[in-house]
């Protein structure tokens, strides 16, 4: 069985980082399948999924790893070509990766405790998202 | 339903970006399910996959990111083992990571607008290559 | 079919590198079905999955690049909200992530020869942990 869900979301950009556990894990609740895979995915090319302890020092931390890897301050080969100024959003989009896979198993997603899905959002202005959940299982 | 493609790939090596968006779009066309999830997959440890806006730009500014964060001109202790000076190439993979899961709906991929699959092949010579596709759905 | 696994695992903390492709291949042994996809997970926030060639001068230069990219001798903001001084295997995981997939056929998993699954353990500490495993397929 597959099941396509989607998570509208409203982003702050700069580096926004949203926790989106909830939204998975009701999305699968409402998939109704026992155990399976939910494979949560960015349709673009300025925003990332990954896992992080939501918590605020990691907040901070986050941006700043973002910030020494990536600087926001300089200019990048694709900014001439769109004008957009968001050459780094794309860089962290494509370093960080826009596809991410969580099992379930009784409707629960196995996180650990302190263990959150975030969605990052790279780009330089407010935007508005919509996720996929694609849900497979039985 | 599971069906296993594959996609062979010429590439120049040496940090070469390879759009294989229609590769995969057609693997999905030809498995003839109509949602689900393909999974690309890099059997071997100096390539990667992930996703950018494949434009002129982002072309430069992808491999000027590589040597950035690890840089192709210095010695490994990889190289010591085998000799084949390419220590940086299997480092990238392991950071941007050999496999890459997108969900398809109607049997179209759900990529954004401006976001394209594509293998980097980071070793420093042209190589072949035989990505798997694995598509599951129904 | 779905089938959950899971791999049990000591290890000794500090940017460990634990070689789990022969626990991965028997999960999906075990698991007895044909062709699929197997998702290896994370639950938690300070260890991470990717694929390596599994050789001598690899288990070096992988710690260096972790060292250089998000260096464990500076306190991050995390450390602050715990006082458990482990903000750096914080950041490492969410880099690297706590998701692999890897597709499987005749019940065989189709890395490349010199391939291995890693679980990078970057906790500053010994660790019990317990990998899941979800096997889907026919």
């Amino acid at each position: 069985m597959v099941i396509t869900e989607h998570i509208p979301l409203s982003t702050k950009g700069h580096g926004d980082i949203v926790d989106i556990t909830n939204d998975v894990a009701e999305a699968v609740e409402k998939a109704n399948l026992e155990n399976g895979i939910a494979t949560v995915f960015v349709p673009g090319s300025t925003g990332a999924l990954t896992t992080i302890e939501y918590e605020p020092g990691m907040l901070r931390d986050l941006p700043e790893l973002f910030e020494k890897l990536i600087p926001s301050n300089r200019r990048y080969h694709h900014d001439d070509t769109w004008g957009d100024a968001n050459g780094f959003s794309h860089l962290r989009s494509a370093l960080f990766g826009t596809s991410f896979t969580v099992p379930f198993s009784g409707k629960r997603l196995l996180l650990g405790t302190y263990q959150q899905i975030v969605f990052l959002d790279f780009d330089n202005r407010p935007r508005q998202r919509e996720l996929v959940v694609q849900i497979i299982g039985e």
